[in-house]
């Protein structure tokens, strides 16, 4: 925070201090820092905020999660209420809206300006996980005829409505976008040269409805730090600032660690028991399919089980080193998929990478527990089994954590979510399958 | 990219147009898409490098990874380097010595101008993985008792030191950071208003030794595009901008998600074999342990397996189900720390939450489980030990999920690393104990 309070102080300060010192002071306190004192202490959050003024009441709804705007909102008088949806951005009103039922929806929308309601009702018919499903509407377009001095003076005339300064764009007749100014250029360039004469005419946009993910790939490969959304015709609708994509990749980073530890969608730390259990239980029950198979691959070879009892101590060493190789590569390549890091064009290479490194840990961790095996058994045979069968299970997981992923990513299906079954299956199974399977062939050295 | 052209159509361009030509449309290519070409067509990089424009191809290094810029950079004449040096980033110079030995380093240093050579030189003192390490030392200062106007005037007449517009700084005769001024309020108010009418007093600053990923959670909660870098006296050192802290979070994001699936530091996807073993072998040899220890715990039962030998089949569920559970707990544990949205005020709160997962997933997955039991051997006792065994693995494994990686962070060490080698550990061992020692306590009723 840039104030020097600690929280507890912010709060006795919020609470106590005349609202007139607060009002005076509250610039120097950032809005999300209000919002964990409101999260923290429910009880005083309502007399925390009827003190403070409403343009920054607008500013901590803001920078709400969009299922906490509303009850923040709503916790205000009507009248109070119409001042602060004034002063929100406009896609932040689309979040909270989206969250809302039509009947909600609509007395919030009643209470909008024409102009702002229209706006928020033609972001709201976007797919709210695209480009455009993000942007904001408030930017500010200059003329390429005007001069520096001229923008500077159209600029300082409408400091209000200028939240955010980022780059200003120039548009045609028909709000098609024609070009650039970087606030950069407009600060270091002689007041008489004209905005054309310094706009860049390539300007990097987003088309509306780019997948959000994309978006935050772009901003990070580029390091933007705001593009221009424009409609299928070149219009300009919107800007995307990255602050919302880092927002965004965060949340997708998270998505991604949790499915590629098997929790579902939606999961949160502090949520609740029963949306753990949600996100949870239906991916336990494939699993468990995974390993009901697996298990019926083992009841296969009860009679040689029966013959070697040993050979049960040392199955889930196979299976288990095969999963963790399995989950080691599809690790690797999953992220790496993500981030669009991964060369496809080079698979070939890949496969062979991936055969190379099976090889060595099969070889490096089969020779160890070959030793253990004969020590435990005192037969070399069993050594030799256990062995050889780590090697095979070794180079199935690290082939199967590389083409798993890319096969379920070209099929469309997302490679963080279930690449983690079918490695765990085919080392699984194969394992058990190569180790008691070679047990069975060489029984008669075994017993 | 900024231009029309395809990755082909713009090598081509590159290869084949006038350079004249290419210097004049350089400024529409974005430099990152230069560095693709480049990754891409080793052989022909130089060609492409050498009809570029200096500045430009310090921008291309600029975007370089670390590993990438001394080769780069050295694939010039020592007269075109030492042109490149000086109009490269204070901050990537300081990447690219960081990976040389002193030899490499001294030349490099020897081809700057002294006041950078002692600028870089200072960056080279800090820890890189600290504020300190990632900043630049490109800002602007401006004096409190300049106007609007003068200081547009000195941003204009000092243009070409210019490379990128941030906020502006205000610092006393000691170097003391008094205040900033964000490019917003400069271009929106009046020509006549003084910086010190406008500066805020009260500036977010970041230590100088802050880590860097700490750093990189600050900008990603409140929204910031630039913060300043201050030493323990409060002078400004620095200025750490978002495009650089987006790659810090990345990496960051990656190292958690490749620790979490058992995967050492350093490995890249498009890295070498060596590479890849290094970063796995030791982990899995770790994960080999693991197994031996949960193996010697079925050894201990041998005598009770070889009278029922059904027991070796649905073992492996048992151990890997609790271990699917235990998963799922760790991840959303471990990336709540990561985001430190895990409420550690309410433990308890959490405590009791995964006991009630593991208990309602327990029961779920174990009915299902001592029912398969029981139509496999015809025996209800037998269902009834599997099931059992089944719960009460699932809730060590949801609270060991919890616990493990919070009493490591408490340790200091890196949850994402560990964690997962511990809870396998207690959910494969507590797994095949409970099973095992149930059905041998049960035997009588198993034969």
């Amino acid at each position: 925070m840039k104030t020097n309070m600690s929280q507890e102080e912010l709060k006795k300060f919020l609470l106590h201090a005349p609202q007139a010192r607060i009002i005076e002071y509250i610039e120097n306190i950032h809005p999300v820092d209000i919002l964990d004192i409101l999260k923290e202490d429910e009880e005083n959050g309502l007399d925390i905020l009827s003190r403070l003024p409403e343009h920054y009441i607008a500013s901590i709804i803001d920078e709400a999660e969009p299922e906490e705007k509303y009850n923040l909102l709503t916790s205000f008088s009507e009248n109070r209420q119409r001042n602060i949806i004034e002063e929100m951005a406009s896609d932040e009103l689309t979040d909270l809206l989206g969250m809302l039922d039509e009947t909600q929806a609509n007395k919030i929308l009643a209470k909008m300006t024409e102009e702002d309601a229209r706006k928020v009702r033609q972001l709201l018919s976007y797919d709210p996980d695209t480009a455009a499903g993000i942007m904001a509407t408030e930017f500010v377009c200059v003329k390429a005829y005007m001069t520096v001095k001229q923008t500077l003076r159209y600029l300082q005339d409408n400091k209000e409505e200028i939240d955010h300064a980022y780059d200003l764009y120039v548009v045609d007749d028909f709000d098609k976008l024609k070009g650039v100014v970087t606030l950069k250029e407009l600060v270091t360039t002689h007041f008489d040269t004209t905005i054309g004469e310094i706009l860049q005419p390539n300007v990097e946009t987003i088309p509306f409805d780019m997948d959000q993910e994309e978006v935050g790939h772009l901003f990070e490969k580029y390091g933007y730090l705001t593009l221009p959304v424009v409609d299928r015709v070149g219009r300009l609708l919107g800007i995307v600032t990255v602050d919302d994509v880092m927002q965004i990749l965060r949340d997708e980073n998270t998505e991604d660690i949790h499915k590629l530890g098997g929790v579902g969608e939606g999961e949160k730390v502090n949520g609740t028991l029963k949306e753990s259990v949600k996100s949870r239980l239906p991916w336990l029950f494939v699993n468990l399919l995974t390993a009901i198979f697996a298990s019926a691959v083992v009841g296969l070879f009860e009679g040689t089980i029966e013959k070697v009892v040993s050979l049960a101590t040392f199955m889930p060493i196979v299976a288990g080193m095969g999963g963790n190789a399995g989950t080691q590569t599809l690790t690797v390549i999953v992220r790496g998929l993500a981030l669009g890091e991964l060369d496809l064009k080079h698979f070939k290479k890949a496969l062979l990478k991936e055969l190379g490194i099976g090889l060595i840990t099969g070889v490096s961790i089969g020779a160890v527990i070959a030793v253990l095996g004969y020590l435990w058994e005192g037969n070399i045979i069993f050594g030799a089994v256990i062995g050889i069968a780590m090697i095979l299970n070794m180079i199935v997981a690290t082939l199967s954590g590389l083409v798993v992923p890319i096969v379920l990513k070209k099929m469309k299906i997302d490679p963080a979510l279930a690449s983690s079954v079918f490695v765990t299956t085919f080392t699984d199974v194969l394992g058990f399958f190569f180790f008691l399977g070679l047990a069975t062939a060489f029984i008669h050295y075994l017993v």
